[in-house]
């Protein structure tokens, strides 16, 4: 060619611009920039055209055609000449012709518009065939059955999508004639059945709609054009775009794209690639093949396909050209690619390009290496690797090639897999893992406080009520134990030590697996892989944390998890909650007597013995903090979650209190709460019990005043939990201040006195508080609870129902609400701010460690996250990834 | 005098106002507009003084001064020579002198703001006593015990209030004299030992001050107004003032005023009395008083007062006086008074005048009074009737006159008296009340729907735990029944059928009383008397009704609830709770069935049936409200609450069901939530079983046309329960709509489909829901919780104690938290208005019948309130009152 054909078109283009429109755009005139008039995909193909990789050719017909038509039910002027014209173009590229009983052009129309509608009409395949262009297929191909398949499928969705007929009708026909030919699978039926199929179908059509099935390629496809055209202004398309807020769009865009076979004999064959190791992101291209078959065939692993480097063997051309797209498409796109193929009778064609998915371990490699091979910022390779997947890495996991035995599904509550014996309390959990040296899986319906001594000895937990945010999950994330919660389907019958799902029975000491990644519980034991942290890895954190602007704290309440978290990058303890320190062995007994001691006498003397354990706490996670900050919340749970539930734990405590069993229990069911979560807790105990929050300002100063003496720098910070009223906190701030200052001039450490909000009311009222607190602290946990009226405990009944029926986009218990919540979260901010300018708010609610919500604390200026420790890499990158969104 | 005094004054104030300030102003030369220079007690003074009323004289001292003398700590130039003046003045217009012997002027020091203040010095008494002037109040008053006892409570007092002596070691002083001559009482203490303790209070002065009790009286008022002046900034009003956000104050004003003593012999008395009856409103003068008295003698019931009429017979000019005086106030002051007078050697003073405390009933009738003798117009007359205290009128009362043996106090959850014999179960309430013919007060730690039978029978309830909105208070106001609940108190052992508090056990049968009014449970039987509506109370609702703007609604579920709402001027239902009719003996069994049906079609069965019943209730209410709105919530609370919970039910439910014991209580406890109010219940039933919420629908659409055909018209409002995000209502609105629509052309009524506000993401989020809803109606009850973050049902445990230290101002669940859930209302109806201008928004929370919450509902712009019927008066007074006081 001597003038080449691309700048023909362009010559041409000038023409239209200037004298008419231009509604019709072949794959090689546009670019991903036209997304708006081409729409997402056929700027994508446009692209990848573009620069230069093989795409079966076709054309978009724009946007504003689309806009044009469903306004006045026409076309424009001139568009069935442009169309015409594409189309020769399309036949001469392809060598084929629409119609053409030899060599048939076949078509997809698909739809496509500047953002991804699944409310609209999808895709349209094999448009062209009919009972001419059958023959033409049939020869090709060599495969009567495939064709008619094909066949049978076009005129059944063409009827259904195109002319509206039910899909039951078609799918009642199909069923016929499985009966008569007494055959149980589609895939049994032969080439002749299923070209009895095609007439079946079009008689079908002939008697449900007004169109009969048209046999003329050219009408069916001005007829697909114009379902697509209409299908932008169905009910479903509206409601999805007034959903998800979808506006200023001019309509969809329409795909028609030449249909390629790699079943038309031993010179084609189809497969699918990605051009790095997606598993280890190394840098091999990787990927499988098969000759004469169709990508369906690759996938259903019917025919085992080969390598990727055997293709070299058999179409060398073919293999060299794949090796310089699979270079280019890098190159273009600036990440692995994940690419499907198909030879037409020696011909390569890309069918797609998209970026890979891998492992963590295999983004992080990869996004190093794209670093080092120049083809990425830093900052561009932080937002390659996804931020939630990289917990992955931090726990044991399930191996890959292990086929898995799911007996059944709840949340993904934490992640890590683990392997154990199954038993149905804390105390056998215990006794178990300690004395027998099992390794255990504690089964529970819900978890409490009381159970963590059986927690932090099991492998991990299942429970069957509770959400992402239920006190299992929470503590077995900040434990970094796997745990799979809310487990509805499995009942949990601890009485008879039995779980039941469905038929099946699991009895103690049967083994199962969970997969807190997944949620997935397993029957039987399954093979486990330990984490890897990699050179990469610390690569990519060292880069985030030169971008972020939030520090990222972590949630810990022991010196363990503490010096875990600070090994994975954590700044601070963002939350330590003093409770879990009640439930040591040794302690709770003096809990129990403290709480229920009738006097202040006998009260003091159990807080006095406590204080000396707290303080000694304190001490040890002082010294491993090393000056950096640290929330201490005090005491924040209702007490009567420290007293004995079990009738014989009754009975030891009544002995131990020198009272009778009755009336301890009468006076441990009057504690008993209806709404606990909603009950006599957080401040309102302080306020009630101020003596209980004095111990624990003693302590904690106490333990601050040793350690500052001892060269090492304390900053703590005293966090007063569920205040709503700016008068609770006066009243808790003047306590924790006089008992600081009772200390004189020993008080050689820094404090700051804040407090949690997570009271909807105390966000309304932040200016109040902001006046009278430090700093704020979001215990999202909480204000998510409040805020939409559900308790985490008892939001499994609902929760699956509302993410099936779109109630729900996500779980709110997992990314913040931000209509909802955030829009408090703001309100808090603003009043706090006008108050106080530089106002210090963080974030300890377990949202402090999901990418997404991340993202918004860093939109609405949060000053840190604060997150389990196995999440503390999360929030790092999410953190980082956030500044280079914005 | 040639020259009055008051116009020698009034010259000399303009040549003062010319040339110098004036700091002082004796009580003839003020008003009552002058509350900012001479503070809410002198300008009162002032007032009272300016119609002629015989107030002991004194003056005062400007708030102005008190700001110089702060900010400067000395009097302004010239500030002396006035206070000789007024001095001066005040002993001639007494005939008394400071430090005369024989006939001393005394004083009271008070001080006294613009806004009254607590936090600060409030009043020294009998100041110019000294070891001269004693002699002169002994020959005086012929009483050297009152004298002395007047000296030793000046001297304790100043050495306190001025000279900063701890209180304590005058207590001391005064315990150490009793043990000496072996008393128990301060008043068997003799003239004598009053004389020692005088000189070892001026002791412990000198020991413990660094100045010694002033002998001289001038040094005396000198050092008393310095320390109400330093008194305006100390901590405790500083804090006073921050908390109660008072601003812009000069400072206090201090008045001096001359005592005046009605015990100076048989020419002297004192006495107290009501312009009106404030019993009865009836228009009669009533008080009483005694001669050669003081004021605490008439109080303390030691010597029998007479009635006011005698005082004619001993001093006709005073009577006459008084009775001009009598008339004069409720002129001057447009209200019942209560005065307090002393007559000292003949002469009338009086020492106080305010608006009388009266009883609703005869609030009302003075209310009327005062419009039909000219003195208030109709509008006024509206204001002078506590709302609040109107519902007494309504329910049966405990005679006045009985003395009450009080054995507890819990919260005053819905007024009326109840007396009856004490039972323990509402299975027990039922069988007693109706087998027997019992009157029973049904006592329970907290009441739910099962025990509804119960409570219908019951005369009151009385429970141990739970708040002003819990179940027990919630149904017996809607009943209009008494009920005291949350009595902390009580211990209720119901298994071993007894209460026990304190010492006192109360077996099942014992009789008890309980006042709803007080809150207050009372030993024995009391005699109870009727309510009694009188034609004033109607001729105040009409009045009301002319002024009121916004519509008040009623709390009703069943048709003689709505009647007898509508017999006290209900508009419409706000809130017509469907879950109610469940518990009806017949359909429990339905009810549990359909709850715990193991598949559609047996739900169905029993949903069918259900419908039947809800279709017979709605037919009867729509004919009752003939074409009033009403508003029907479908189901709201949590399965498990209609299911059974003692162990005999269950097993006779499982028997019914066919299945065991065993596995239904399993089931039951599997339903069983840790939150129940935040759990599975409202809009998520409603999208977890739509068949429910459809037979609903079905049920008030097949009722309403039945009562349409019938020729009564039907509006019907169906309101979605819950609803926190705009996808829940979409989801079942489109239910509630396409159920109607089902009735095709048979649909011949009124309806809308709304949902209540009561999950504070609704709130933030209401330009979505309004969107999709006709109106919105908040129910503030569980908003109120959520927002607060604390269960009614739980908030026993704290309130109290938060109500006492002043952590709340009031019980957040009686009146509406302005600050918070009120900011999230506002928040609410700006967004919901700004979608829809005109949008309906109400209340049906019980805030609805509180008129505080009245007023502020009317201030944001709702279009109605709804309460329980017996509150629909107080809601319409207080919706009259909110348009009345803007």
């Amino acid at each position: 060619m001597i003038i080449p054909s691309s700048s023909i078109e362009k010559a041409s283009d000038i023409r239209r611009d200037v004298f008419l429109r231009k509604y019709i755009y072949s794959f090689d005139e546009g670019d991903k920039s036209m997304r708006d008039l081409l729409g997402g995909k056929g700027s994508n193909l446009a692209e990848m055209t573009g620069i230069g990789i093989p795409v079966p050719f076709g054309f978009t017909i724009t946007t504003e055609v689309c806009e044009y038509f469903v306004s006045k039910k026409a076309y424009p002027e001139e568009f069935a000449e442009q169309l015409e014209e594409k189309l020769n173009l399309l036949e001469i590229r392809t060598g084929k012709k629409l119609g053409d009983s030899k060599n048939p052009l076949l078509v997809s129309v698909r739809s496509g518009a500047a953002v991804s509608m699944p409310g609209m009409m999808d895709t349209i395949l094999n448009l062209g065939l009919n009972d001419e262009t059958i023959e033409g297929v049939i020869a090709n191909t060599e495969n009567a059955r495939f064709a008619y398949d094909c066949y049978r499928r076009f005129v059944q969705m063409f009827g259904n999508v195109v002319l509206g007929v039910s899909h039951d009708l078609f799918e009642e026909a199909i069923e016929k004639i499985k009966e008569e030919k007494n055959v149980k699978q589609d895939t049994d039926l032969t080439a002749d059945d299923l070209k009895k199929l095609v007439y079946d179908f079009k008689e079908i059509i002939s008697k449900n709609s007004d169109e009969e099935f048209p046999e003329n390629p050219l009408a069916q496809m001005k007829l697909a054009i114009e379902a697509v055209f209409n299908s932008w202004d169905n009910d479903r398309a509206k409601t999805y775009r007034k959903i998800n807020n979808i506006t200023g769009l001019k309509g969809t865009a329409v795909n028609v794209q030449s249909m390629v076979f790699g079943n038309m004999g031993d010179d084609s064959g189809t497969g699918v690639a990605f051009t790095r190791n997606p598993s280890t992101g190394a840098k091999e291209f990787y990927g499988e093949f098969l000759m004469n078959a169709q990508g369906e065939d690759v996938v259903a692993g019917i025919r085992t396909p080969s390598r990727i480097e055997d293709l070299k063997e058999i179409n060398e051309a073919a293999y060299n050209q794949l090796i310089e797209i699979k270079d280019n498409l890098e190159k273009h796109y600036k990440d692995m690619q994940d690419i499907e193929f198909t030879i037409e009778r020696g011909n390569l064609f890309l069918l797609q390009t998209r970026n890979g998915k891998r492992t963590s371990h295999a983004a992080i490699k990869i996004a190093v290496d794209l670093v080092a091979e120049g083809l990425l910022s830093k900052e561009e390779a932080l937002l390659k690797v996804d931020a939630a997947a990289l917990s992955q890495l931090l726990h044991p996991q399930i191996k890959k090639s292990i086929e898995r035995n799911v007996i059944a599904k709840g949340l993904p509550a934490s992640p890590g897999a683990a392997c154990g014996k199954v038993v149905f309390s804390a105390d056998d959990a215990f006794s178990w893992a300690t004395e027998k040296d099992e390794k255990v899986i504690l089964v529970r319906k819900e978890t409490s406080p009381e159970d963590i001594h059986g927690m932090h000895v099991a492998q991990g937990i299942l429970t069957s009520r509770g959400g992402m945010t239920s006190h299992a999950a929470v503590v077995a994330r900040g434990m970094g134990k796997c745990c799979v919660a809310g487990c509805a389907e499995v009942i949990v019958n601890a009485s008879a030590k039995k779980i039941i799902i469905g038929d099946l029975v699991i009895n103690e000491g049967d083994r199962i697996t969970l997969d807190g990644g997944t949620g997935e519980v397993i029957l039987g034991s399954v093979e486990l892989e330990e984490p890897k942290m990699s050179e990469d890895f610390k690569t990519i954190m060292d880069w985030a944390d030169k971008v972020r602007i939030m520090k990222v704290r972590t949630n810990a309440d022991t010196p363990k998890d503490c010096q875990v978290a600070i090994d994975f990058g954590a700044e601070g303890i963002g939350l330590c909650r003093t409770e879990h320190m009640f439930f040591d062995e040794e302690r709770i007994p003096m809990v129990r007597k403290m709480i229920l001691s009738k006097d202040d006498e006998t009260r003091g003397k159990q807080l006095k013995k406590l204080k000396e354990f707290q303080k000694g706490d304190f001490v040890e996670i002082f010294k491993v903090m090393e000056g950096k900050p640290m929330t201490i919340r005090l005491l924040d749970p209702p007490l009567h979650e420290f007293l004995p539930e079990k009738e014989e734990d009754i009975r030891k405590l009544a002995e131990d209190l020198d009272t009778t069993f009755e009336d301890l229990k009468m006076t441990i069911s009057n504690l008993h709460e209806i709404n606990p979560m909603l009950g006599h807790r957080g401040c309102r105990l302080g306020i009630t019990f101020p003596d209980i929050y004095r111990m624990q300002a003693q302590a904690i100063s106490e333990a601050a005043i040793e350690v500052s003496a001892g060269g090492t720098e304390v900053n703590v910070e005293f966090e007063i939990p569920l205040v709503g009223f700016d008068t609770e906190l006066k009243n808790l701030k003047k306590l924790v201040e006089e008992t600081i200052l009772s200390y004189g001039d020993s008080v050689n450490f820094n404090y700051k006195i804040g407090t949690m909000i997570e009271v909807p009311r105390a966000c309304l009222t932040a200016n109040e508080l902001a006046k009278e607190a430090d700093f704020f602290s979001f215990g999202t946990n909480d204000l998510t609870q409040m805020t939409l009226g559900f308790s985490r405990d008892d939001s499994g009944k609902f929760l699956n129902a509302y993410l099936e029926k779109g109630i729900f986009e996500r779980d709110p218990t997992e990314t913040i609400d931000q209509a909802g919540v955030g829009q408090l979260m703001r309100i808090c901010i603003e009043l706090a701010r006008k108050e106080k300018p530089n106002f210090e708010i963080g974030i300890c609610g377990e949202h402090g460690g999901d990418p997404q919500s991340v993202e918004f604390c860093h939109k609405i200026g949060l000053d840190y996250v604060s997150c389990s420790p196995y999440r503390v890499p999360v929030a790092r990158l999410a953190a980082a990834q956030a500044v280079l969104k914005i």
